[in-house]
């Protein structure tokens, strides 16, 4: 069954599609379920999106080398993407997004205050269907996955602009931020097929370092890209505050460099900031991070190396492949 | 032991107060917990408040008629009382709320978009320490109840000043709001002390008629206390658009009162709302709603009665008493 990877998402979901179609259901009815007309409005406008459902895929490919327990991974499939759809939800009015994937955000249509209390409603109901499973196991890591992500986004505030945090912050946040919630969807594929833990804790490591290369890739990305690629300025990331892989690396290296020196002793100067940006794009910084993301890539696949070969596990491989060769 | 019902907290927490204390210390270890020196500090202002705590009160002295369970009633009880905390850091956000039983509010000190995301980070806390409990049925009635507390609140935002609103719409929005907690608090207090069904039924009944007569009462004294005792404006539920069971009651009986009228056609003239506050006021409805309220108070002492008449039922027969009795 050895097939060269792919980044097509059709080869990904091919062998799951079924699923995949009954996660949606189960989105679907999550407006449907709302007791008021309103709410229902806006939950299809928050839930039924045509998002990738990257995170569902991965719980219902790594539950495939037990059969039998498809119910409670779909449920849990759909566990994780209202989980996902919550955080977007809570980080957009945070962010006061106007737009996500094309479309007008809840806080955009219904004011911030409606898009804090649909987040909650989504986060909650996106609890109990974690609690639908009956697994005690998934439900804490679930909870415990609420709690990172909470706290991965006030990492990221607190740490804006500030120049004393070191690659280890940065490591801590991109796992609270991103990374937790790839480990536990795959983790919960495995635990709730019944997989031996040899198994589950490979999906565990196939999880986290795919998340892990995902934000990444991301960071470098926002950097080495163009604005066209990107639909967004060059290190907007940086424009923002927000300092990354490549940036925190070049720091470390080039400690003196005068445009570097200006902006960290708080320059929020337009042509200070360009200038940063267009030196760490230049700088070796950059390919050391893209090294650091082949470091997660690699582990990712090596975990899946303790893994049955079959189909579902070439669609893994393909979904690394996805994550991180992509140009945006 | 059959004591006559008393309002005082004290009399009400004194057979619970060393769980009370730990739960306390769950609360303090929370803040501790958190990652980052800035949360802590937000975390400890916003989990560590002197709140009275009534909802662990519940759960603590539900779960006593079987003792041997403390370790796990005292988890459910730091749960309920951090989901409440969640709630309020969530409304007061909403509402723009300055101040909250005399402090400063997350959102006054931290602005209301790191008030956001510490209300989620608390939400997520608040479910791993019912997941703590082990038990599957507490965690998903728990999920339930923080679904319902969200419609609860954004039913109340959409049905501001609409007057096709029922009274059904009314008790169906004050369950969500309040009562599904108190029902919750009581429930898993039985739940988790492995009582017998009957009983456990007993104390979600008893929640459910303590929670509704609370909130009722609340509803009549927004219009029959005083601007003193309330420290807020006579009628500011009205005065905001929420529109409570006096108020609804009176519209029923009164159809074409002309201060009424004038309201429901949309006026908003502060002379106009407060001369419907003032009929309101001296009107019936509020006798009728008081009505409504012992009927709930005594239904919630009616299931006490299928319960042992032990001294910690009659901390809960005096906490119906303290619910209901306040002045405001």
């Amino acid at each position: 069954m050895a097939q060269s990877p792919t980044k097509d998402i059709a080869f990904i979901t091919e062998p799951i599609r079924e699923g995949l179609e009954r996660v949606n259901q189960h989105l679907v009815g999550v407006a449907g379920a709302a007791r008021l007309s309103g709410d229902a409005a806006m939950l299809q406008h928050a839930v039924v999106s045509g998002g990738k459902k990257l995170r569902p895929a991965l719980t219902l490919l790594a539950g495939s080398f037990h059969p039998g327990y498809e119910d409670a991974l779909v449920t849990m499939g759909a566990a994780v993407e209202l989980l996902h759809i919550a955080t977007l939800i809570h980080d957009d009015t945070v962010d006061k997004a106007d737009t996500r994937r094309g479309r007008a955000t809840v806080g955009n249509l219904w004011g911030p205050d409606v898009a804090v209390l649909v987040g909650d409603y989504v986060f909650a109901t996106s609890a109990t269907f974690v609690c639908d499973t009956g697994n005690i196991r998934v439900v804490r890591r679930f909870s415990e996955t609420i709690m990172e992500l909470a706290q991965g986004e006030l990492a990221e505030r607190f740490a804006a602009h500030n120049w004393e945090q070191t690659i280890d912050d940065y490591n801590a946040r991109i796992y609270d931020k991103t990374a937790t919630l790839f480990c536990t969807a795959a983790e919960s594929g495995g635990v709730l097929s019944h997989a031996p833990e040899s198994e589950t804790q490979a999906l565990y490591q196939y999880g986290y370092n795919l998340g892990m290369a995902f934000q990444v890739m991301d960071d470098v990305l926002d950097l080495a890209g163009t604005e066209e690629e990107l639909g967004k300025p060059v290190g907007n990331d940086l424009l923002q505050g927000t300092l990354t892989l490549p940036v925190l690396r070049f720091a470390e290296r080039y400690p003196h460099e005068p445009v570097l020196v200006r902006v960290r002793q708080g320059s929020r100067e337009p042509a200070d900031l360009a200038a940063l940006v267009a030196a760490v794009r230049d700088s070796d910084a950059i390919g050391e991070a893209f090294a650091v993301m082949e470091g997660y890539r690699d582990q990712a696949l090596a975990a899946l190396h303790r893994l049955p070969a079959t189909r579902e596990r070439a669609s893994l491989e393909a979904l690394v492949a996805y994550a991180t060769d992509r140009r945006v």
